[in-house]
């Protein structure tokens, strides 16, 4: 796979220290010529599950060949492990702490057989000296530059048969088809965004009444666009990242129906 | 004109979402070698009108030839237009929204007559998919990449006569000279930018003592910088952008005077 | 010193208005090839000190030959002198206002001797109109741009012997050696770093048992990670930046110790 030449970051450094702008820095030393681009460095400290939702969500609409590194850490200094993963879409350096879950089970199976991963292990492809508390600036980003600067993911160390950690992430389904999942993630918008896949949901409500059960509100139908209720109307659509999504046109979903991270979201159909 | 390939971006998205991140792979999908900055991202959820005076104030500091891209988009999955505009400083991508007027507004009569606006139809110039929800991703951000690689204005929808919205952001000026305008934007430090031409002012205060009404509160004189007053004294000068502004030096007039977006300037003159 | 081609920002303007941008705007029509880098824009307003103190802690992870731009600048529109430093590192624009004291403290005499300061005064180098109250669009950012593109230190201005502003930043130390220094800056974790240096306290912790006193609280020894305690509780180890860094692990010091910039840190040695 040819290098892009971009390399992504997605971390929960925030925006008020200089921890990203040193990371950039790191890249540049490495490989000049990356063009660099952040993904968000707002992921809620240490939340590992929202970093890798917000990453598996944009990963693909960025050229082939591009790195994606993704830093959310809260057991650096302890012996998780650092990988490399190599994908048909691109590279993703990580801790293996869940932050790629998502990414992993968003490939198709054809896709997995051809994605690879790697233990970070060549001390050489690091910085020359590794703190035991910023392992983004010593480890990660030195080799998604070295990466993205044309080595290749055998080098960077000892082949892994699978993501250590492997998470429960999808939503469940019992035997009538009721879709049991919940809210990942609030947007700035106050779009809420869900675990339930839009095409599985879209599947249900061709064939009835779809109903969507939130704390306190039940939703019926499913919308295309915000422009299908009144302002200050709330609906199910499928958001802009093909899961099913709770919204209010041209208003908040989290402050009007009271939504945040974590709340059960229940779809089901009402046959007619 | 020339390309300079440079593209801005000014959005209401917010930092804390993938949005902006995705705009930038898309562009460099199309246009590799574009070099990408951010205006803000942090306008209002939704606020056309301060989108659209934020980007005023800053473009023409930027190569002639540069690409600006504008997402401020209510009215999105609405039959509300898109549109891209040629001006002798470069070009504007945005919805027909209201979003550029304030640009249009700020050119002169001969700019005007310079400029075109074309209504964007042609889908070779999108996404291959578009969504309903997220035109920013989908036909604002190739069709400025496009524009930024080179394909000319013409190609990308038929001719518009003139911005669809109109508005009406002018202060009002009375039979006795008195300006009434309001406060537009007030930026981290609490200085209070408003709708007002510094020029219009400097000709009202070299003919004589000039007095800002704000609620509450009156300011005399006209000022050239912070260093005139003594610190946390109010003050009113030309801003950074060229317009009316309120401060206080080394503190908030948005604070101090209690100022917030909209409230009524009132400017006239003490004939001496 | 051959150019790195980077450009590095940090200033207080937020990102919630288009300063930032202009910046860049401004830059890319002076030295088109100018790769830019944000270190921080969310320094608190107008605090020189801790926007210091950032830069001085990232800017040796930039390749040399790197200029960096530092607008915190309180006094704009008086009479307090804009400096450009050339280092072995790479260059420094900025307000001498003690911006730079941190970066100038943590040279070495040899650094020291081999460094130059002129103060800017050529306005060939700045924007055509020089404006009373945004020296970061008019000089500042012209400044460095010119310097990324070539122009040597000494066509900017005259000589300077040093900084204008001497500043007492480091910590004090008692005959009994115990040293008292203070808290500097809380970041986005809650970690936060002191102005004691980190070799100073491993040759303490090397000697007998260490002790931190902070307001309310004692913690005892020094350790190398995060992991080395429970979560939840504190501890005082060497940070990313080589400094005395309070932290808890997987939670906030500055919330659970309630400690903020500028809260008094006293290290001594319990001999043993």
């Amino acid at each position: 796979m040819d290098r892009s030449g971009v390399i992504t970051l997605l971390t929960d450094f925030g925006l008020s220290d200089v921890y990203v702008g040193v990371l950039k820095g790191v890249i540049w030393g490495i490989c000049p010529q990356a063009r660099i681009v952040d993904l968000t460095h707002n992921v809620r400290p240490q939340d590992v599950l929202q970093g890798g939702f917000l990453l598996a969500s944009c990963y693909r609409h960025f050229p082939r060949g591009t790195v994606h590194l993704a830093v959310v850490d809260p057991g650096v200094g302890t012996d998780r492990p650092a990988i490399a993963m190599e994908t048909p879409y691109g590279w993703f350096v990580a801790p293996d702490n869940g932050l790629l879950i998502w990414v992993w089970e968003g490939l198709s199976r054809s896709e997995r057989a051809a994605s690879r991963i790697v233990e970070l292990g060549q001390s050489r492809y690091w910085l020359p000296q590794v703190s035991r508390t910023f392992h983004g600036r010593d480890i990660f980003a030195p080799v998604a530059a070295h990466l993205a600067a044309g080595v290749s993911l055998e080098e960077l160390g000892r082949p892994l048969r699978q993501l250590t950690l492997q998470g429960d992430v999808q939503p469940r389904v019992q035997d009538d088809g009721t879709v049991l999942g919940h809210v990942l993630h609030v947007d700035r918008f106050g779009n809420c965004s869900t675990n339930i896949e839009g095409d599985d949901v879209k599947e249900m409500a061709a064939e009835g009444s779809l109903c969507v059960d939130l704390p306190g509100h039940r939703l019926e139908g499913l919308h295309s666009t915000y422009a299908q209720v009144q302002p200050g109307q709330p609906l199910a659509l499928i958001g802009s990242n093909g899961r099913l999504e709770i919204a209010v046109r041209n208003g908040s979903a989290a402050a009007q129906l009271g939504l945040a991270v974590g709340d059960p979201v229940r779809v089901w159909m009402r046959r007619t």
